[in-house]
C-alpha cells in the first residue's frame, strides 16, 4: 500500500462527465489498496472567466490590495472543483473530503498571485487517509500568516501536487494532463518525436524553463530539491485500463542518474518564441557596466533570460540580453530615457522576431563537441546564430524566429533523437 | 459617523455593471463619513449553476459528507462575488478588503447547507474600519469548528448581514433588493398594496413566515434579539440620490413599538400556496394522540404548519395539519404505512390544493373583533373557511386554492389598506 499523489488539470476537469471519469480512476487507484490525495485544478476556462470580470471592474489595477482579492477571487475556481471531484468520489462509493488550501493548511509567504508554499501541515489529511477517505486537496492556492487566501501563479497546480507528495512523503506524484509525456521536441513541429520514457529533473527543468509547457517549472524544483518521483501521463486514456500499464506509462521524472541515462547526450531540444533581443551599443568598457543596465532593467520587475556581453573594441563594447516578447517596449524605452543618458552609451536597439532553440542533455556533461556539432547542423542550413549561451547541461542559441522550426528539426535529426532508444 | 451594515441581494451583483454600481453606492456612503461593511450574495444564478453540477454528478445523494461538499462548493459564489465588489470599490478609490466566513471568522454549528451562526469575532473587520477600510464580508457562510465550510440555507446572506451588523452595534442595517420595501400585501396582487414605511420585528416576522418572500425569516429573528434596526430598500434607485432621501426609502422594521403604529390594526395581508393539508379522520379520542401523529412526522423531518384538533364526536375525533406541498405525498404514506395501523384511525385524507391567508398586524393584540370582521369579509365573498389558527398578532385560514387572489383582494380592503396613513 503506497501513498499516491494524482493531480488533473482544467482539461481533465473541464465537464461534469470528465470529473466523473476522474473519480473512477482515482477510485480504481484507491481500491488497488493505495492512500490518495487528489489535487485538481479550476475547470478550464473558469479562471479565466473568474479574472476577466475582475479586468471589466477595474482594467489597470494594480496594487497588492488589487492583488489580494484577485487571489481570493481565482482560488474559488479549485474550490469549486475540488468539492465537485469530492462528490463524484462519493458517487463512485468511495468516501471523501476536499479541502482548500487554508483548511490543510497550505502555508505561503504574502506574494499575492505568486506565493512560495512555505510549509504544509498534513495531520488532518494523514487522519482522513488513515481513516480511508480519498482527500482532494485544492491545487493553486494557500493561505499566508494573515488569514489571506494566496494563489502560487499560473499552472500552480501543479507545484501544489508535488508539494503536498514531498511533504507526505508520497511514493510517487501523477500529474494527469493532455499529453501524453514529454517529448523528444514538439510533435507538432517534429512529427517523429519520441516520448521519453524518463528523463532526470534536471533535464526537465531546462525543457520547462525552456518552453516545453508540459509542467510548471516550479513543480519541477520542487521535486528536484525534495526528490519526489513525477510522473507526466495522459488522462484521455480510458479510465479502466490496467492499473500495472497505466503506472509505467508517460514519462518519469527521475531524481537519480542511472546508467541507461548516459546512453543518450542529448535528450530532447527546447524552444520558444516569446522572448525579445534587446542591445546596448557602444558602451564604455569599465567595471560595473552590467550592473548599471540590468540594475535599473530588474528594479523595473522585467526578468532578463539570456546575456551576452561581446568583447571590447576601442574602449567600447555592446551588451545585449532577452527579455519576454510583452516587455521588450518597456524596456528599450527605460534604457533610452534612464540608462543612456547617464552611461553615456551609444545606442538601443532589438529585435522582436527572434527564438530561442536549445539542445538539453545531462549526457553533454561528459561529452565534448556537442555544442559545435549544433552550431554544424544549423549552419549546414544556413542558419545564423545572433547569440549563444551554455549551461552544463544546455545549449541555447538565438536566431531569426522564421527559422526555428526548420533549426528544431534538424537538431532533432542531428542528435539522433527520431531513433528508437536501444 | 455611524457603522453601517449594506446586504445586496444576487440580483443586484448580476453583472460587472451593477457590480460597480453597488461599490458607487457604497462609496457615497462611505464618503458621507460612514463606517461601511457590505455583504454580497452570489451573482444570480451562480449559486444554481454549481449546485446543478453537484447534482449531475450526485443525483440522489444525501449525506453528511455530502452536504458538506456542497457547502465547499456554494461557498464559492459569495467568495467570488465578495472579491469583485473589493475590485470595484478599489476601482471607485475606496481601500476596500474582502473576506470569507472562515476569515472573519463567522463561527456556525456543523449542520451542513443550514448551519447556524453562533458567534462573530469582529476584531479583524474593526481594524481594517479603524483604517479607514470598507470591508466587504461574503454572505450565507461561516466556519465550524473543525474549520469546514458551512452556509447557512437559502437566503442567508440577509442573515449574515443582520449577525455582522447586531455582532458590531451597527447603527443600521440596510438590505438592499429588487423590491423597494414591504408591502401591505404583494402588489401583484392587489394593485392597491401600498409600502409600509415602517412595520414592527413581529409582524416582518409573521409576514415572512407566511410567504412574503422580501426578508429570510431568521434575519428578521436575529434583528429582533439583537435590536437591530433593519431597512429594506430598493438596489435600483441610481447610485447617486440624495444619501438622506435614500437613508428614510424603503421599509424601516423596528423592534420599537412607538405610538404610531397602533394607528393601523392590521398591517398586511400574507399568502401563501405552498401547502398542503392533510387529515387523519376517526381517531380514537384519548390522551396522546397528538403526539403519536405529529411525532412520528416529525421524526421523519417533515416541517408541521397549522395544526387543528377538532371537538370529539362519539369518542373519535379528526386531526388535521398542513405541510410542505412537496412532502405531501411522503407524508401521507407515512400515515398510512406507520401510523393509522397503530392508531385504530379510519381514514387520511388530503387535499394539495389549498392556500393559506393572513391578517398580520400588532395593534391586534388591543383590538376586539379583527378575526370576525375577517371571517365576515371572506364569507360575503362565498370563501368557505377549511382551518382556521390564530395567534397574537396574525390569524391565518386554509382555503380553495382558487380563491386566494379575491380573498387577499377583499381583506385588503376590509381593513383599508388601500387608504393612505394619516
Amino acid at each position: 500500500m503506497a501513498l499516491i499523489v494524482h493531480k488533473y488539470g482544467g482539461t481533465s476537469m473541464g465537464s461534469p462527465e470528465r470529473i466523473r471519469n476522474v473519480a473512477k480512476r482515482v477510485a480504481k487507484w484507491a481500491r488497488a489498496g493505495h492512500q490518495m490525495v487528489v489535487v485538481p485544478s479550476a475547470m478550464s476556462g473558469e479562471t479565466n472567466r473568474l479574472l476577466a470580470l475582475a479586468k471589466e471592474l477595474a482594467p489597470s489595477k494594480s496594487s497588492a490590495a488589487y492583488n489580494r482579492e484577485l487571489d481570493m477571487l481565482a482560488a474559488t475556481g479549485e474550490q469549486a472543483s475540488s468539492a465537485l471531484l469530492a462528490i463524484a468520489l462519493q458517487a463512485e462509493g468511495m468516501e471523501s473530503v476536499s479541502y482548500a488550501g487554508w483548511q490543510v493548511p497550505i502555508k505561503t509567504n504574502s506574494a499575492f498571485t505568486k506565493a512560495r508554499i512555505e510549509s504544509i501541515d498534513d495531520d488532518r489529511v494523514r487522519a482522513d487517509l488513515a481513516a480511508g477517505k480519498v482527500v482532494v486537496i485544492t491545487g493553486f492556492q494557500g493561505v499566508d500568516e494573515e488569514a489571506n487566501v494566496t494563489t502560487l501563479g499560473r499552472g500552480g497546480s501543479d507545484t501544489s501536487a508535488v508539494a503536498v507528495a514531498a511533504a507526505m512523503k508520497a511514493s510517487e506524484c501523477l500529474i494527469y494532463t493532455d499529453v501524453d509525456g514529454v517529448y523528444t521536441t514538439d510533435p507538432r513541429v517534429v512529427p517523429e518525436a519520441r516520448r521519453l520514457h524518463t528523463v532526470s529533473f534536471e533535464e526537465m527543468l531546462e525543457m520547462a524553463s525552456l518552453g516545453s509547457k508540459v509542467l510548471q517549472i516550479r513543480s519541477v524544483e520542487f521535486a528536484g530539491k525534495y526528490k519526489v518521483p513525477l510522473r507526466v501521463l495522459s488522462s484521455f486514456t480510458p479510465w479502466d485500463i490496467d492499473i500495472n500499464e497505466e503506472a509505467k506509462s508517460g514519462t518519469l521524472i527521475t531524481f537519480e542518474e542511472d546508467e541507461k541515462m548516459e546512453q543518450a547526450v542529448v535528450s530532447g531540444i527546447a524552444f520558444n518564441r516569446d522572448e525579445a533581443k534587446v542591445s546596448v551599443l557602444g558602451v564604455p568598457d569599465k567595471p560595473g557596466i552590467a550592473y548599471h543596465i540590468l540594475g535599473a532593467v530588474a528594479d523595473a520587475n522585467i526578468e532578463v533570460d539570456v546575456i551576452i556581453q561581446n568583447i571590447s573594441k576601442d574602449g567600447k563594447t555592446d551588451f545585449s540580453f532577452t527579455v519576454h516578447r510583452g516587455e521588450y517596449a518597456r524596456t528599450v524605452e527605460l534604457l533610452n530615457t534612464k540608462v543612456l543618458p547617464s552611461l553615456g552609451a551609444a545606442e538601443v536597439v532589438g529585435d522582436t522576431k527572434i527564438c530561442k532553440v536549445s539542445i538539453v542533455g545531462i549526457g553533454m556533461r561528459s561529452h565534448v563537441g556537442v555544442a559545435s556539432k549544433m552550431f554544424r547542423s544549423l549552419s549546414e542550413e544556413g542558419i545564423n546564430i545572433q547569440m549563444i549561451s551554455t549551461s552544463e547541461i544546455k545549449t541555447s542559441v538565438v536566431i531569426d524566429e522564421k527559422y526555428m522550426e526548420l533549426a528544431v528539426r534538424a537538431l532533432h535529426k542531428a542528435f539522433d533523437l527520431d531513433q528508437p532508444v536501444s
